[in-house]
């Protein structure tokens, strides 16, 4: 009961990409929220994603199973945290089910829709970790590469809706 | 973005207590959203409990000092994820604000007012950990004497309500 404060500042703890995409935030949010949409873009391809399960409400299921080119399989399980229709997705790895501890509470994902005057979307990715060692562990995992190129074929997907 | 199902099952993570106290649930759950209630029943004696900010609703602040007989102090805070008034409070030290990572994912408290046929209550208080290890040194910090020391300050203040 007696866990001291936080004190390593988040923004030493955070990762973020941000990209002007030329669909509206409406057709985004789709793309991340329907199961047949999110499986044709959320991973980096050769590696794909299936089974995804999102029931998009604070505390829902947020599940999917990645497959990597060589057999890889990797079954992922969050929940959300706040959902704002359009404009805005919280969501996080710390909980398997509302609110059943997952056994590494990695990161936060904080995914923001606003909309341009072109009406296009600002799309914002944002991932922060518990600790600043998660995090660096996750730059040289690639995110930059990695949710850039999710980025791209998100946008990619987006537009053509 | 890969990072393996929990695989420890919770029940190895979690540390629970109960007791039926004789006071009815709508008492008991002001005890524990009420600031000036809080304080006078939160901590074991001779420990207490200052500055409670109890912003009772999913996302909302539960933040606290608590204060030793030797001048130790420690602020404590954490967020709200579940309320069922009357009934049911869930709250987590795994964010300092909705939803910032604090620097530690400690546990998450699940508080249940289960109504008694004698018009009491069925109180149980549970912590959930993200580790075994995190469970075992919270048992070993006196988990059982702690909340059950606790437990029985809110029943006195909540049966002279």
């Amino acid at each position: 009961m007696c866990i001291p404060a936080a004190d390593t500042p988040i923004a030493d703890r955070e990762l973020s990409i941000t990209r002007d995409i030329d669909a509206p935030p409406e057709a985004l949010f789709r793309c991340w929220t329907e199961p047949a949409l999110l499986e044709q873009w959320f991973c980096p391809r050769p590696w794909r994603v299936t089974d995804a399960e999102l029931d998009v409400r604070p505390g829902g299921t947020n599940a999917f199973v990645m497959h990597g080119p060589d057999g890889e399989r990797f079954p992922n399980r969050g929940v959300y945290l706040e959902v704002v229709p359009n404009r805005r997705l919280v969501l996080t790895d710390a909980f398997v089910n509302a609110w059943e501890p997952s056994t590494k509470a990695f990161m936060v994902t904080t995914i923001t829709f606003e909309p341009l005057p072109s009406g296009g979307t600002r799309y914002t990715a944002t991932a922060r970790h518990w600790s600043a060692d998660d995090r660096d562990q996750h730059d040289r995992m690639g995110f930059h590469e990695g949710w850039g190129a999710c980025a791209d074929q998100l946008a990619e997907l987006a537009t053509s809706l």
